[in-house]
């Protein structure tokens, strides 16, 4: 058998994405061997586009197994979860020493840490991948955060840099570090996202209901944001999906579309993950709330029926609010971004990677759907200083921000007095002016905290940590240092 | 030995909240079994306190569970964690099938379900006691949440009522259902606490920034709110607190405090756990990250650097403003309950526990810091309708909101033009005006997350899941139902 062992990389798992990234790799000609449960699947593969590459059609694993060159590379696109475990134990028994297992879906990272020490075990690597980019990017050239060994990724490299997108010569794709990196760098991507699209869906809120727009207007004000500071695939997208007419109905699209957005679970991920490692992503943490409460039907009809609407339209210049709410709208953007660069360097420093935070920049910029020209600006900034406290007192992001706050706290007032829920832009703006707080009531805070639970405090003049006994009962107060 | 075992309850772990319930349990009547790893510490407590009961000191696990009559009900302090598991692991030889091992610690519930699990397998029960109220509450009545067996809690029941706070005659005590049901309800508690202190610590924050009071004037305040809706055990706290002088420098103690904000894990349990149930729960999301944010000290030299502070005192009249405020706070601390008690909802759904949340809020009116006037509305409006889809709407609280409404904009109009941040306030108004809202713009998220991901919609016009195809070369759109 190992005579016919000719392909570069193998793949099991034939729906959208992995029909889509095996295409994707035929076509950057790596000879690759192909095998689905459902063998008709690997077979319309290579009847539809088999004169896009060379594929090798493998009918069982063993097959797919013995097609390929050593060290074996293996990309499994089964479901997230149980399914995954099974194939990897299905493939564990059949691969030799130095053979690798990539697992390219959206496994959280804690998955990925525990599959990779269980295969570390056998002799063999384990990968876990994040590729962005939905069906599309898999197709024409995604973002790829690969995790994992150095052997794992030297073999995968000629691969995976051949199918990403690319932006200035550069592949949109890298060895962010041992083991789970690559996953969880890919979770904190999508955490992103959920900011990114809520800050957007506030945006067009608010020029709908302060200034009265219709869809077709909102999109020719994106289509010019998108010219400048906030060009991105999200902002493009934005502009195509308001303008899009309802075949059926005839009207705006996005207004017979059920105003109940779902939600995979990378966001909650993000979020829980961020708490335990103490960095506050409150953008993304909005974003996913306000997902979750947008699906709550029978709570919202119950508001609605008992608390009128208050009026929302104000009496504002149509630019000049325009193009506050873009100002608005990129310094919000700024903190959810610092917020998720905040998380993946304290994720970095809990688990022992060495993560390149200008890398990361440098390999969303295309591939996708966060890619943005402002990602160079990141870039810039880790390369400037690759030690950065906070994206935000960059030149360029305080420039940003500063230049902004005014625009940003009038449409926040606007939409407060106007009774538009806009949870991501305060709590931007909430994060911001608390940074930046000389002192915060969070003193107040673990005074109380002292007071009744005894959990003690710092000084501001003295190092220690404190205790005060309040007086009582003729007994004089106390400050134990303890 | 079994002719000695005449203790009613036995209790090891003598650190200070194991010694004041031990003391409390004690000075009720019952004859309680004390034990503690190093000894000298039991001695030490049946010395100083022997007089107040009838304790019967043991010197190892073998002698507290002899001196205790069947069923045995053991009552275990210890650090939750491993502490925890190995006392358990130790006892559990040493009981016979009925007894009942209770750990009144602040364990994750989840911890709670997988040891009552492992003790049921063993013919034992197994107890989460949620206790609330810290050191007081301990010695002088805390709010008792007791999950577990019905035939556990039947032992239970004449202890823990006789210890709890009593409120209208009423024990702050309750069997809130099976296994982990005690401990979560506990952790919703004190992820509401964490909220609840975030918008005090912004009242404050305000009041000192915006009319530039003093503490003590603030502390003036509170005191007055307190006479009002508002009255609790925290408002009547942080005036306490804020009329205090520090001892030693002679100024206000609460800014000799540094400003960084502890927490021990529970406000973020409650967050994760919101997360993984779908309840936005944006006031206690908020003030956990607050008190994260203030914990960034690096973060916030680099900041304070970079960004002027903006003038923060408005001229705005002192009595109106402090008015406000006050609405503000009630209206917050409203949608935070809300909040809280939704996650309780919908935690017994998802567990499959029957909690009567009219009786969590009956007995959180004493012994526990959330303790306030405010929850026998809460109680009324679950008694009044023990199927309530949210608080909001209930006429009692809709009125406080509906009438605070005007004020509450009004102080996050102050906040956002001021610069002072309230992330609290803030996101529960967004909460309050995305609930009532009749079209959220989730519908563009939705309409996004189809284009760019084929994660499909629903039409508000007719059932069905749908993805639309766009047009492209040449080939027409085509909405497809999946």
């Amino acid at each position: 058998m190992s005579d016919d062992a000719r392909a570069t990389i193998g793949l099991t798992g034939l729906a959208t994405m992995g029909r889509n990234l095996a295409r994707n790799i035929a076509r950057n000609g790596h000879t690759i061997a192909v095998h689905n449960r459902t063998t008709a699947k690997m077979t319309a593969l290579v009847d539809e586009f088999g004169d896009e590459g060379d594929f090798v059609g493998c009918e069982s694993l063993e097959d797919l197994v013995a097609a390929i060159e050593r060290p074996r590379a293996i990309l499994v696109m089964v479901k997230a979860g149980e399914a995954t475990d099974a194939v990897v134990d299905e493939l564990v028994p059949l691969l030799d020493e130095g053979d690798i297992v990539v697992d390219a879906g959206n496994a959280h990272y804690r998955d990925t840490l525990r599959r990779q020490e269980a295969l570390e075990e056998k002799g063999l690597h384990f990968v876990g991948m994040g590729v962005s980019g939905g069906e599309e990017g898999a197709l024409h050239g995604p973002s790829i955060m690969v995790g994992g060994s150095d052997h794992a990724f030297e073999v995968l490299q000629p691969v995976v840099e051949s199918i990403a997108a690319v932006v200035d010569g550069t592949p949109c794709s890298a060895h962010i570090g041992s083991d789970g990196a690559g996953h969880f760098v890919k979770m904190v991507h999508n955490g992103i996202e959920y900011a990114d699209m809520q800050l957007i869906a506030e945006s067009y809120d608010l020029l709908r209901s302060v200034l009265g727009l219709e869809p077709t207007e909102i999109a020719d004000v994106f289509d010019e944001w998108n010219g400048g500071d906030l060009e991105s695939f999200l902002i493009e997208m934005t502009a195509v999906v308001l303008r899009h007419t309802d075949a059926e109905t005839g009207k705006p699209f996005v207004d017979v579309v059920r105003d109940a957005a779902e939600q995979k679970g990378t966001g909650r991920w993000t979020v829980q993950d961020a708490l335990d490692l103490g960095v506050p992503i409150t953008g993304i943490a909005e974003a996913t709330f306000a997902r979750s409460l947008s699906g709550h039907t029978e709570q919202r009809a119950a508001a609605r029926e008992v608390f009128s609407t208050t009026p929302e339209s104000a009496d504002v210049d149509r630019d000049t609010f325009v193009d506050q709410v873009r100002a608005a709208l990129y310094a919000s953007k700024v903190v959810a971004y610092a917020q998720g660069f905040d998380q993946i360097a304290a994720g970095a420093e809990e688990h022992g990677w060495d993560i390149d935070l200008g890398e990361v920049a440098t390999i969303w910029r295309g591939g996708c759907i966060i890619r943005a020209q402002f990602l160079d600006r990141i870039r810039e900034a880790y390369s400037d200083e690759p030690d950065l406290t906070t994206l935000l007192t960059t030149p360029y992001f305080a420039h940003a921000v500063t230049d902004g706050a005014d625009a940003w706290r009038e449409v926040v007032v606007a939409a407060v007095r106007g009774g538009v829920p806009t949870p991501a832009f305060s709590s931007s703006l909430a994060y911001f002016d608390g940074l930046r707080r000389d002192r915060l009531p969070a003193a107040l805070i673990q005074a109380l905290r002292d007071d009744f639970g005894a959990h003690t405090y710092e000084r501001v003049d003295r190092d220690g940590t404190f205790h005060t006994r309040w007086a009582e009962e003729g007994k004089p107060e106390e400050q134990v240092e303890e």
